[in-house]
Formats: structure tokens, sequence, C-alpha cells
């Protein structure tokens, strides 16, 4: 028998009891022994609920216990879930986590404790909710030079801009919406400024490439100044926008972005929409590969952090996710990248546009006193410096295909 | 150093040998050893080429080498192929093969013969060429009961189909097409009746349920009567035409099937179109999982084989895929399913479809003397049994959203 204490018993909490419970001959058979749910830890009561009786308040409860081989943590935040992560793994009991933050901010220094002491810091549910990523990234890509990967990885921010595209709301409305339907917090700062994203993609960056990126070190533009104006363009000319969580390699350069961005029909993310997460892979040999599912849900992520559960139960004393190294990976600047760009702007900038920009076509006719244009591809810096002579600028999204 | 003996130098097997020369650095330090391609077997020469000082034309040289610890095959084919396999697994060396044929039909023999000699024999290539998913499914979708797994896994009948959907070519016109651009082989026999397909569902039925399923029950129906016509109707309708090959899970039961499906744009397979393969899992925690890439080609198909070898570069003593039973898994009766059917007739039929039917629409002005409908709900079973008392029946495709 593998005993497993959970803690937190909110939504994803209670996915984990649940999904063992429901899916407990299947779990049993692939981890090739018996998974007990031995404590729940929750600072509330939960009167009635058959939780109860395994129910403790005390995290001393579960690290004195020597039965516990696995603390599956849901509790989000980085204290005291950090504390919690390395009393755990230090005590030789393995630990997995949905907590992207913990994961962000302290994941070299885990994962080295793990390894250290012959257990496993897993975390599968940390980015993309149930989409099999993080092991697919170490087990199953090995083959490849990663020289891309970009994601639609914050289901919020999704939504909006789904919303926004297909039913031609405004910002303001649709968030509310989002609010209002449990997709967006109440203090939506978080995704809608894409510092959930950012978190997301430093976790895939450093696992990638084997270095701790710092997420504070990626650029990194939210969805709130994305207006329907903007997408009344878009929606004429056919095109997505869409929050991409983006890291590429160049010879020995890496580069990470968060940026909202305009695809076509062409790009393979075209198709992610609503609630929905993708991420791409491009690999040198592989090509471009994608995974698909839900980024978010009670079910989906806990079903993410069984599959951790289930691995570790598997490998109680044997280390098997690589660590990256707590050594900082300096990242290239990523206004070096060259995008085509989707500029809009008041028509007194018209001279101006034609000026500095080679537009293939003006749009001038969708919304009123405005017109748009893509420019040619060109450098972030390159842009900044032709925008900076350029009065009226109303908007500015980069463009991929 | 792990030394490795790669069968057969053709398309795949040279791209094998080129994927861990390109990317020698990335490969060693994934499978924490130096991967070496001692031995390539094939029975021509290959003057000129730098594979001639590790070229062999005899097994014997490799089997007898005790220091060869993983042999890759792509040489496709049950003989002399399942003979190399047995003698390899049996001389406890690793085998890694992108034969789905092989697989298929000795997959189970295979593993077992694997696991009795502590040993690997391992196939990601077989199903989906470079798309992770045999992999994902032993070691990552660990916490779900799969319920159903439905892909898009023949690129050259959904390369066909696409052209087809977006160019109103006709099926002749497109095999010919396909033939010259090699996507399709002179005798494509086994791509455009579904063969091809039906082996690949029955390896990814036997993994999920642990049981061999026989690809000789699937009841297949491949796109060769698939005309211009149907895609008539389907590009009015805003459908894509897809060749789909899906297991379910309903309670106990397991249901198989190979056939042509008319699908929606809400359908997550939609977007995968040209020779680009998908393939959706369906969990009952995890919801929809779906995973993009491509199908075939040189590089992607030798991607996936390398990272076999990486895995079993890791675990050259240790049997980690697990086995399924050579026990042969009964399917329920695939008629039995209930789908809503896309049916065309001549327009005499008219009044046989209005009484046999409840169609919601008729379309009968998109080809001239003829007309088309969608049923209700209902099982092949009953279908069957109304278009026996219709005559004037076109063509009948299934559907799904």
């Amino acid at each position: 028998m593998v005993n497993i204490a959970v803690l937190g018993y909110g939504t994803v909490g209670s996915g984990i009891v649940e999904v063992i419970k429901t899916n407990q001959k299947i779990v049993d058979a692939k981890a090739n022994d018996q998974l007990h749910v031995k404590y729940v830890l929750d600072l509330r009561d939960f009167p009635g609920d058959p939780v109860e009786e395994i129910l403790t308040h005390d995290f001393e409860d579960i690290i004195n216990d020597p039965e516990v081989d696995i603390v599956a943590e849901a509790m989000g935040g980085l204290n005291p879930a950090f504390t919690f992560a390395k009393r755990t793994l230090e005590a030789g009991k393995n630990y997995c986590t949905s907590n992207k933050a913990l994961v962000a901010a302290h994941g070299a220094e885990l994962m080295q404790i793990a390894k250290d002491n012959h257990v496993n810091f897993m975390f599968e549910a940390a980015v993309g909710g149930g989409i099999p990523i993080i092991r697919p990234l170490y087990q199953c890509l090995t083959a490849d030079d990663i020289v891309e990967i970009t994601g639609i990885i914050n289901g919020t921010t999704n939504y909006m801009l789904t919303k926004m595209n297909t039913e031609g709301v405004s910002y303001d409305a649709v968030l509310k919406q989002a609010q209002e339907l449990g997709y967006a917090e109440a203090d939506p700062t978080a995704d809608v400024e894409g510092f959930d994203a950012t978190r997301k993609i430093a976790i895939l960056s450093s696992l990638t490439y084997g270095q701790q990126v710092d997420f504070e070190d990626i650029p990194t533009t939210g969805i709130s100044k994305i207006t329907d104006k903007d997408f009344a363009y878009a929606n004429k000319l056919g095109l997505g926008i869409k929050l991409f969580a983006s890291v590429r390699k160049q010879g020995d350069k890496i580069y990470s972005y968060v940026a909202p961005t305009m695809v076509s029909d062409k790009h393979p993310l075209f198709p992610v929409n609503g609630v929905l997460n993708g991420v791409l892979v491009r690999g040198n040999m592989l090509g471009d590969t994608m995974f698909f599912g839900s980024g978010a849900g009670k079910l989906p992520t806990a079903s993410a952090v069984v599959s951790d559960i289930v691995e570790e139960a598997k490998n109680l004393k044997n280390t098997v996710l690589p660590t990256w190294t707590p050594e900082k990976r300096r990242l290239a600047d990523a206004e070096d990248l060259a995008f085509v760009y989707f500029v809009r702007a008041s028509k007194n900038a018209m001279f101006d546009a034609k000026n500095l920009f080679v537009p293939k076509e003006i749009y001038d006719d969708v919304v009123e006193g405005e017109f748009a244009f893509f420019t040619e591809k060109m450098s972030g810096k390159e842009l900044a410096e032709k925008l900076a002579k350029m009065d009226g600028v109303l908007s500015v999204i980069r463009r991929e295909d």
C-alpha cells in the first residue's frame, strides 16, 4: 500500500481524492500498488463529508507519520507550501503539486533536495492543467533539439479573447462575465496581465533547457489593452488574437516572452478556443507537435496530479524527473526577435505610417477615424524607433502565421 | 557507451542515424550515456555513404555481438522482422521499431519475451509517426478510465480527403496526385481501404485495455467510396470528412471501428488537415486531450524511434512498457453504437426517405438528380434495416460533432 496525504481540500484537493476513489482499480493497476489517501490537511472542518475521518489540521501528523510515502499539494501560494515541500522531501517522502507559483520560484531548489533524498518533486498539473506536457517534455520528446515552445496556457484570457472574437463584446464586459462564471478572479491581474502565463512558460523553459529561467526576466504583455476595435480588424481579416507564452532557441540564445498575438488559421494554435489550453512544441527533427486539452477545472487538474502520484508510487525511492540547475539562464533580448506587427492609428497618422513603413495594404474602412496596417518583419527595437516618430498610434499587436 | 544496431537503411532507418548524429549531445544527455550506432543492416550497398563503414549484410554480426544493447528496426513487414525481434529480445537486447504490422500481429508475444528477458520492446513510431502517443498513454494518462480514443492516424487518406475538400478534385485525381508526391503507394489499398489505420487503432486499444485486440476483428471502411459529390454537401454545410479510427468503452464493453466520418468545426479533430495526424483521448476525469503532429516523414518518424532508443538506453535491463496479455479481448459489435448518418440518394427515393426517417432538413439543390439528409441518431443495425427498404441510396457516412 502507498499512503498519500493531500494538502488542501479546495477544488483541486477534493478532486484528487475523487479521482483516486472513482478510478481506484485503474490507478492501482498503473501504480502496481494500492493507493490510499491517509490524510487530508485543511484548516477548515467539513462536517458530514466522508473526508472528516482522515482530516487533520496539523501538518506534523503527516510529516511525522513514517507510513506516508507521497504528499500531494493543492493549496497554492508560496507559504506554507514551500516549507511543506522542503520538509516533505527532506523527510524522504515524495511531493507533487499543482502549484505553479511554487515551481516557478523554487523548482530548482526543491528538485535538488528531492534528488539528494532519492525521491521525487513533480508538477504535471502546474502547466496546462490536465494536458500532459511536463512528462512528454522530459520523457517523450527526447530525440530533439527543442527550438520553440509556444503555449496558450491561461484559460481565463483565452476564454475572454474568444468571447471578444466571436461576440464582439468589449473587454470590460467580457471580464465581468468571466468573473461571474468563476473563470476570472475578483482581482484578475495575474491572469489578464499575463503573469500566470509567464510563470508557466518559465517552468517549461527551465525544464527544457536545464537551467533556471526566472519568470521576472520574461517580458510580459497581457490582454488588458486589447479592445473590441482590435477584434473588428481581426474578424474582418479572419484572424484570431491569442495570448502566446513562448520560448525560442536560436543558436545558443534563448528568448522568451508573453504577448497577445494575431494568428491566421494556418497557425497550429489557431483552433485553441475558449477555456481550452494548447501547447506547440517544435523540434529540429520532429517538426511541430501540439498538445491540446483542459487547462483548468477540478477533475482535469486533479487527474494530472494523480498521474504524478502514480508515477511517484512506481518510483518511491528513485528520482525520475531530471532536475534543472539553479544556475540562472540568461535570456537574450526578446526585442531582437523579428515579427510582423499589426498597427492601428488615428487617421492623421497616415502620412507618417506610409513614410516609416512599407504597408502592403491599409485598412481604413473598419473603424471610423482610424486605420490599420501590417508592418514588414522587424525587430521590436526597430519597431519602437519608428513608432516613436509617429503620433496617434492606438494599438500594436505582433502577428504570426 | 550504448551500442545500437539499425535494421534497414531506407527512409526511416537513415533518419535514425541522422537524428542521433545531428542531436548527439542532446540524446546523450537525455540517455545519461553515449549513444553509438555500431551497425546498420541492409541488403544493399551504399558506396560513398559514410554508413559503409558500419554496414553489414548479416544479422548474425549483430545478434552475436555482446556489445550491442539496442536494435532499432525500420524494415517494415513481418518477415524477417519478427524473427529478428524475437532473437534480439531472447538474446537480452532491447528492440524498438516503427513497424506497425509487426506490433499489431505479434506485439503481445514480443512484449512477453521482452519482460521475460528484462529488456524492452518499444514502438512509439508505429502509431502517429512523430506524435508522442504510445508513451503518453502508458506514462502520462494514468489517472483516467480511457473511454474513447479517436484518431486520424493515416496521413495518406487525410491528405486525400483534405484535397478533395479544399479543391473539389475527384477521388481518382487526388489519388494520382498523392502517388506522384509519394504520399500514396503504387498499391494504395492498405491506406485507402483503412487497413493501416485499423492496425494502429488495434495497437492503441491493446495498450489501453491491456489485452490483445486483433485488427481483423475491427470493422473497417476506407475512403475509396467517398466522392466529390459527398464533398459538395460537406462544403456547403461547413463540414469535414475524416477517416476516423476509434475505440470506445461503454461499461465493460469495448467497441472499435474505422470509418469515414463527417465532422463539424466543433469536433476537436476538425483542424487535423493534410498529412497531419491527430489523436483524441477522452478520459473520465481528464475530459478531452488531443495530440497533433507529423504522422509520417523521415525525420519525425525517426525522432520517435530515437526517443525509444533513449528510453531503452536508460533502462537497458529493466522492462518499463506495460505488456498487454495475448489473451484476446472480444470486441462488442460496433454496429450497436448510435450515430447520426448522412445519407445521399437519388431523387426517386424521397418518399421512402421521409417515411423511414425523420430528417430535419432535406438538401435537394446541391447535386442534380439527388438529395441528402441527416438521419436521427440510431444504431448501425437500425440504419441497415431502414436502408434495405429504400432504393437509390448513393452514399452513407456517419457523423459526429
